[in-house]
């Protein structure tokens, strides 16, 4: 294989998580080792930079800017929901890459990003520019199909849990048969986030909180649900409920829609908890609902990441670029659960046509009978995801956060007019 | 001083903090070293335990369990939110304190709690029955009179302005001049909790989030708050706001009432947040906003109790038996803060009846001009509550937390029909 000299381009794309950055430390230290790679540049906000030609010299970053994206949230980059769609928007994107000697493309994110990233490939070819485009996933979601689980999801089900068994000592030191608890928490079309809280319980304490569990993957039926929470407040004298934002009815419509949609199509939502707080108080007498809505703060609380999660993300940052180096393009890194009983987690590749736009769902196994738990399935898979914890440095009381100097890379082109 | 040999009896009341647990400790491990001190008991749920003589032996519970206080949240006795009203109720108090010996009830609260303890102190001398009451302060809300700051509240603006900053990285990663997030945070009548969000900026970054806060003590002014967004979202690209509870129109009336009250009579509040959330949507074509509601997670975040915060909470137990053997009675322990530049905060004692029912307003000049900010004033006197973390012990992934075995003491009364 002939050895591939060029600059590299990093980009983020979609929501952040906590452990993003940590991807970034990944390629831009590994690449830092391998001498046919001239610059290390990162693109502002995803392929947005590369439209407007925004992008920043990551060499020039301090080595401590760099060393600190391991526990900073966010996106040190920037990141974006624009999709490419006309074809002067992907001609646009050749044309930068030629203009600056992008040999390298690592794209960070979701299954939207990964398409992305495959069709950028796919049109450099086309054009005869030799690039190399390795995907790096990245989603609390954790519905990337082929990887055995998502970088950032296990951060994000460490924040809950840990925030559900706090909330539940609060809970149940108010409780006197009369509080219902509930949490909503993000997850449109899958429950692996919602699911993920069932590791606030103790081993052994299937009656700790939280007690139910409302997933997309279960049709709302309302009589059910006033059902679990008598039972659980004559049991417990609290109820702790856990609603993914997406949360459907019986006819697949969301309990909670608004009817807006985001740049991808998909329906935004907000209100699960609410919608369920208003059916405990129209049939609940004497009940109390509360509703907590962590929102954005699940995906950025890196505080609380997990080490696990953290490191393996720098891992497929890392790995991104050996591929590369090593001549791969038109995939992403995938992580691969060892098959031992002790968890251990390596790295694969999959061509990154795999990965656009699937979506794996929760399997179905993994929730009880009671349509309201998981079972020892979903704890097995999850479990070692929460593993460890990142612990980023205070400073004043507050945890301090790397910021980039963005020396920025001199523009060659004319502003894009697309 | 003859010395008062007899039983303990403690209470946990109102809502929990991150740190009342810490104050229990307290008592319990300075209980020990006094001989005068027989027995120490617990009251399940405040002063509902003892109504309902539903009494706990502190003094059987492991040293671990005592210890693990230290950094569990909730309140390990339970609490409650029963006013004590009829003259029953009160005879009912005294008749068990009699038949159990209580020489000494420390009541862990806000200033309804207080109230309750000062009334109970007045007829246990009323009746001949030798007691000394004393109140350990307690509340996020920090607005007990008289005392510095309030054990709870450093842990929660810690854990806010924590949560804040993270987001911050969120928000400004995917900000297009178009995203406002909005956090709704606790305060019903006074600002305090989202006043100290102040502390998420960075020193000399007056421009950092959040960018807008809003006190209750400042009516909220539509036109101007869309002004203040439209001007930082130009500058920021992405505007951060965060909203109290209890924001109130020029007239008084909460933004966002439901109607309902609590015990005590007071509006049981919801919805800040998403009220804004429909002003930026109904004024604003284009931005998006989100919000986010951490609700009680903001008080049983021990995952990030402020060390200062916890240390005082457990020396305010201490003093609190201290005081009692040294034959104090009704009064509340306070914390007074040293006069130097220096940090430091010692303990001093005020009579009960001036803490109940007394509110602490947040100063209106330690408000900025432009009623959206907070000034050097307030930096100062909050910054050294934040100061320090707590290290909880993970097991498998999430915080550990004690859990009492909560041995009975034998009833020897009626059951109470009050």
């Amino acid at each position: 294989m002939a050895e591939l000299v060029g600059n590299v381009l990093v980009g983020q794309s979609g929501g952040p998580t906590a452990v993003i950055n940590s991807s970034l430390a990944g390629i831009v230290s590994e690449a830092l080792n391998h001498e046919c790679i001239e610059e290390i540049y990162g693109s502002l906000n995803g392929v947005l930079g590369i439209l407007n030609e925004d992008l920043i010299d990551l060499a020039a970053e301090s080595q401590q800017a760099i060393r600190g994206l391991r526990h900073t949230p966010g996106a040190a980059l920037g990141t974006c929901r624009y999709k490419l769609k006309k074809q002067q928007d992907f001609d646009r994107v050749i044309e930068i890459f030629k203009a600056h000697n992008i040999r390298y493309f690592f794209y960070i994110g979701g299954n939207d990003s990964q398409d992305t990233a495959d069709k950028i490939s796919k049109l450099a070819q086309q054009q005869g520019h030799e690039l190399r485009v390795i995907g790096v996933p990245k989603t609390i979601d954790n519905d990337l199909t082929v990887t055995d689980h998502c970088p950032g999801y296990g951060s994000t089900i460490k924040y809950l849990a840990t925030s559900l068994r706090e909330l539940a000592c609060d809970n149940e030191a108010m409780g006197q048969g009369d509080l219902v608890s509930i949490v909503e928490v993000m997850g449109r079309s899958a429950g692996w986030i919602a699911a993920g809280a069932a590791l606030a319980k103790r081993r052994d304490h299937p009656h700790d909180a939280p007690h139910i569990i409302l997933l997309p993957e279960i049709p709302f039926n309302q009589e059910k649900f006033l059902e679990d929470v008598r039972r659980v407040l004559k049991r417990e004298r609290y109820c702790q409920v856990v609603v993914a934002e997406g949360l459907t009815d019986g006819d697949g419509n969301y309990v909670a829609a608004d009817g807006a949609t985001d740049a991808f199509g998909h329906a935004q939502l907000g209100g699960a908890g609410e919608f369920l707080s208003e059916v405990i108080a129209n049939n609940l007498p004497g009940v109390k609902a509360r509703v907590a809505k962590p929102g954005l703060m699940q995906r950025a609380a890196a505080h609380l990441a997990s080490k696990t999660d953290s490191d393996e993300a720098f891992l497929a940052g890392q790995k991104a670029v050996q591929a590369a180096i090593n001549g791969e393009t038109d995939v992403m890194v995938t992580l691969v659960r060892g098959e031992t009983d002790q968890y251990t987690c390596e790295t694969s590749l999959t061509p990154l046509s795999d990965i656009a736009n699937g979506v794996k769902k929760l399997p179905r196994e993994w929730i009880n009978e009671d349509g309201i738990s998981m079972n020892f399935q979903f704890l097995r898979y999850a479990q070692p995801l929460i593993q460890g914890e990142v612990q980023p440095p205070f400073d004043n009381g507050v945890p301090s956060f790397s910021h980039f100097g963005r020396q920025r890379v001199d523009k060659t082109l004319a502003a894009y007019e697309g």
